[in-house]
């Protein structure tokens, strides 16, 4: 049996949300029985649907933040809004972890304005499972502060360590720094002085990267700034609808080539899963009191499913209580690898 | 008849040079009756094949620079390096156009020292032709300048849209701001600050622009930082070559895939070789005086051909001097888009 965990999930995040995220739910609830949520939204969706499921509750909320808005603002604005009900759900000890797959800012702002930073922590970081065909990586700051502090790069390391130890048991993980080289001199000043504190305060820090070794997965970890690592991380969505499109385009280019495609459509539907960050189920904000995970905004029933099965795990975990150890500790860095 | 041409070679760049440099140069003057080439290197490998090929003159070097040496410091004291005196030849007029597939660098260095910048032009920058399935775009900068001030991208969108529209035939090149988010006010200080002055300066500006529209070719020009372009650019190349490599993987992996393949593979083959950065055969420095084309370090004899054929391809559009006038009229955006 696993440990009993509570998870607050929005019910209105999302392109296609409630139904997908209902949907979702459910399969999640299937999944693990030792799983609760509380299904936050307005009364026509979560009411029924808690009616009919075990082990869910409906939290009634009269207000939604839209992709539109500007979250901050949004999430200051609208204290009864699913996502902002869902953090403090967590924030008083009613859940311990949050899922939304609603606008990545507002569930950034939510997460951090409304469970709060971990004492200690500079800036939260969005990190996010790279969705590698090779295995998966964590890469952060993908998104939380589009300008960066060459320090802050130091809790992103250590705290994706964690992520990368406990959730994809990477005994050690390597951390590297994106640059735009492989030697210690290169890149802008920022990375410079990036890789200096690194060098100094991360011992698992193994130095540069370069773009072509995210998706190739050569290291645990990589840290970059959000701006940076917001750009690779679509970079990189879009080169693999781009491509996957032109290889289907190319299959369909003659008779011979249809009928091949026939034949191999099957292998490359699996490796479409794989690629596809619905796979992970979402990004988490780390450095946040508790767990707080932000799903793709074109979330499906499987994305939503895994989202709310990655929180329960980063719960049990303890990934955030690890975290708040560490950056406690003051001498960080050495909690990481133990 | 097209205008006559001579382009200075750095026979020893990249890294299968000399063999691939003399095979690229020899199919260029085939394929061009109108080029002429001074290839530069150490006698015994430039001698010989100019001895046997019409259009081509021998420059004995006697010094080579390389890939792992300081750019700028081994470009001042290496001055009778191939890379150095090739540039030196443009300077003085012996040639129009310099092509080399040698350390990039170096090469940025040996343009921007020896052949030396337009008057007027802030920071040259490195231009790239994204090797999209969808058709050519122009990023720019992807790795000159890697700390930029966000006036320096006003030029690059002037200078990238030059060559969009002189090289690919875009009669009026959109030209977007690679950052996190469509709207005005996204995106990090220095996105956000280049964002307002793109928009009052480059009329043909036409916003932000992601990740995703990078490959997807949403836009003709894309202006960045020359880091963020450079991660963007080695993301999109190392994303080709794991999807890629891991669509081979799934079509090897049963009886009935492996017979797929064989009927896929022609149509697969095209598409690999468009998305080959090998096909547009190097990027241009923009900024400097004369033609300066910076090829691949990979670079095969096709590439090298095609870097060879774009060089005089842009001294025979007159980037150069349309940058040149286009800056020092001052107004410098309306003489685009004309």
């Amino acid at each position: 049996m696993s440990q009993k965990v509570t998870i607050a999930v929005d019910a209105m995040g999302g392109d296609h949300a409630p139904d997908v995220v209902l949907e979702g739910v459910a399969a999640a609830l299937a999944a693990d029985a030792d799983i609760s949520v509380v299904l936050c939204g307005p009364k026509a969706v979560v009411e029924p649907f808690a009616a009919s499921h075990e082990r869910c509750r409906a939290q009634v909320t009269t207000q939604v933040i839209d992709m539109a808005e500007h979250p901050a603002r949004a999430v200051r604005k609208k204290k009864d809004s699913s996502l902002v009900v869902g953090c403090r759900l967590v924030k008083e000890g009613a859940a311990q972890g949050f899922f939304s797959a609603g606008s990545t800012g507002a569930c950034l702002a939510a997460g951090t304005l409304v469970m709060g930073r971990i004492k200690g922590v500079s800036r939260p970081c969005l990190a996010t499972v790279v969705p590698s065909p090779v295995r998966p990586i964590i890469m952060c700051d993908v998104g939380a502060n589009a300008d960066c502090k060459p320090d802050y790069l130091v809790q992103f390391a250590q705290m994706g360590s964690v992520y990368a130890q406990k959730i994809f048991g990477y005994e050690k993980p390597s951390v590297a720094l994106l640059n735009i080289g492989e030697e210690d001199t290169k890149g802008s000043q920022f990375a410079q002085d990036a890789h200096q504190l690194l060098r100094r305060r991360v011992p698992n820090f193994v130095g540069n990267c370069e773009g072509r070794d995210v998706l190739a997965a050569t290291y645990d970890v990589v840290v970059t700034d959000g701006f940076t690592g917001n750009v690779c991380l679509k970079t990189i969505e879009g080169a693999a609808k781009v491509l996957f499109g032109a290889v289907k385009d190319a299959m369909m280019s003659s008779t011979k080539a249809k009928i091949g495609a026939l034949c191999v459509k099957d292998s490359l539907r699996g490796l479409k899963d794989v690629v596809s960050p619905d796979t992970y189920g979402g990004a988490p904000l780390l450095g946040v009191r508790g767990a707080c995970i932000v799903g793709h905004g074109s979330s499906n029933a499987t994305a939503i499913k895994n989202g709310v099965l990655t929180t329960a795990r980063v719960v049990r975990q303890g990934v955030s209580e690890i975290i708040e150890h560490m950056v406690a500790k003051g001498n960080d860095s050495d909690t990481i690898t133990q």
